[in-house]
């Protein structure tokens, strides 16, 4: 796949997409004035990046849609990390898939990505894998409470996962969530008493180039992301590149890549990838010289990386459930407001907003002054 | 007109645009995120803002299509000083036109034009209303050579218009431009020995709240402008600001609107208005806090203006012609690339490109590495 050459007639490079979700949205949104365009495939009725491209309306799995979408595109890519594996192979053996199955397989069990991580030398929480009830006592005497049961697959802002302090909650959430097909794909978590929760953000182009944004602190509310501020200068920024380079290299992967870490004193703890773009980098379409969304475009489109280098100081908070009056926030210099297009529903993440500042103590005295608009 | 209370399901403020060029993609990508969408109208076979919203294919004239345009949308605006005058009060009778129509009316003929801004208090270079050959005549013998003798309506980019130096050229910019039926509406005027050449782009709120750019000095070849470079504390700000709230204070002016000028000294004499968003207001893209676009939207739909503060230091260079290699300027950190998905023609705007630096001389520095690039 090549770029047009600028003595030829415009022919845009067409970028596929499974998954139109406000991930989508924000990749079309970025990726307009590169040339591209946009082809999305998603079983949603009316997905939130349905007006900036054509979606084909079926489920992932359906062949014969996954057939007009390959035929369609010159480079595809997804956005939504539960993409089933099997339809990301029937698209990978047709064309370019950017990033490829692997990272997207490993990414989807929480439970082969930290074998995946400790493979590669990268530090994990005390974990065990959970299929029976007698499984799940062991783990507990070994690893001690609290600790978090999870589901192995299909997790996402803090969904499919319980909190166990006490032998009553042990009991609780196996009835919850050992009581199913489920039940032989559970995974027990220390509960680890980090100080911080770090994400890097690493693009790496197809000559396995490699770019990485300064690391960003994130603080989660109800196990939903809720505030995600770059961190310039961090003493862990260059473990962090370290252990980004090591997964993207061993995938061989193309785009951007997501890795969220605890901070546990001078450790990092592994916790998950998101083989996509990720909300905790938001912030950059404002504060990086090219955003993330831009940057995996580059990417995947056999492009020269953007800078990842901060312009001035950003954070991003997301507005779940409920929007705030686009007024409100707007009145406010600094504030960037990105509504998703999406009908409010409780724990619904339907937009967000960057705030901007010169100085690390302005941005600190917007966010104080704007946060409380949001309200959530 | 109003912004969906936080509490209703989701529902866009629907922005209908009469035209969809490059002007319109670029107020779409800028409005997406503040939770409108859009409905263009505009008669070109495959207008490069067709992939960010719906376009009804009409011509402008077409009552048919205007009532299924305005039947649709919210609010309109027009992003092309040409749009009949007509087909614009069609529009205005109908829902909210911001801007409105006498801005558009005055802006698409120099001479009403000029007379408008001399009624203003604002100095225009001189000038004259040419009929006939004996009024061309007289008109040189009274503002002497050289001149520019160009139609009064339909002017753009350089089209309509002759530079006379010397006897012979008045003869065959007569022949050219007198032969025919705009011979009743041309317009002499002197040639203006002017040291820069700047714009000033000013937004208006629907309360009549107001913001203006920094103004731009603009450098254009043949006609067609090249580089534009806003320029932070210019000692004719607060000048270029007084002229241009004249203006939308005289329109109650609702939107972007930009005001060229020439600069002779410490003055400013009125060249022309752009009752729209402008070309040399491209760099508040990635240059201002708030782009030109996301304020013209923010303006016309009811919202608060954004701040006009510049971020760092940026300048614009139109792609013109032919289309430079995107690898080969995206290869450099600060260089932005914005294609219009345009097949190239000569002396047609298919692109831009916004250069951004941390301080002017980085600025000027990355102008002169990433000129040549564009190549024309």
């Amino acid at each position: 796949m090549t770029i047009p050459h600028p003595t030829d007639a415009f022919r845009a490079t067409r970028i596929g997409i499974l998954g139109a979700g406000q991930l989508g949205r924000m990749l079309a949104l970025a990726g307009y004035p590169l040339g591209l365009e946009f082809l999305f495939l998603d079983p949603a009725e009316e997905p939130c990046a349905g007006p900036l491209g054509e979606v084909i309306r079926a489920d992932y799995l359906d062949t014969a849609a996954l057939d007009a979408f390959c035929a369609r595109v010159d480079v595809a890519t997804y956005e939504f990390e539960n993409v089933p594996v099997a339809a990301a192979e029937y698209v990978a053996q047709r064309l370019p898939l950017r990033p490829g199955t692997a990272a997207l397989a490993t990414g989807q069990d929480r439970l082969s990505e930290k074998q995946r991580f400790e493979s590669l030398g990268i530090p994990v929480p005390p974990h065990a894998a959970i299929d029976t009830r007698a499984d799940l006592d062991a783990a507990i005497s070994r690893l001690g409470l609290p600790a978090v049961l999870k589901t192995r697959r299909m997790g996402y802002d803090g969904k499919g996962q319980a909190v166990l302090r006490s032998a009553a909650d042990v009991d609780l959430a196996w009835a919850r969530l050992g009581g199913n097909d489920q039940a032989s794909n559970l995974i027990l978590e220390a509960f680890v008493p980090f100080d911080r929760e770090l994400s890097c953000l690493t693009v790496r182009g197809v000559g396995g180039d490699l770019a990485f944004y300064p690391v960003i602190e994130n603080v989660h509310r109800s196990g939903i992301l809720h505030c995600a501020r770059p961190q310039p200068a961090d003493p862990l920024q260059t473990l962090a590149e370290d252990y980004c380079r090591r997964v993207v290299e061993h995938f061989d992967y193309v785009g951007v890549m997501a890795f969220e870490f605890f901070v546990v004193g001078e450790r990092l703890l592994a916790n998950e990838i998101a083989p996509r773009v990720h909300n905790s980098g938001h912030w950059s379409i404002e504060g990086a010289e090219c955003s993330q969304f831009e940057n995996h475009l580059r990417a995947i489109a056999g492009l020269p990386l953007g800078s990842t280098a901060l312009r001035g100081h950003s954070l991003m908070l997301n507005c779940i459930g409920a929007e705030p009056e686009p007024a409100t926030v707007l009145q406010n210099p600094g504030a960037h407001l990105h509504r998703y297009g999406k009908s409010p529903k409780p724990l619904r993440k339907i937009g967000h907003v960057t705030l901007t500042a010169a100085s690390a103590a302005e941005l600190t005295a917007l966010q104080a002054h704007v946060e409380p608009l949001i309200g959530n």
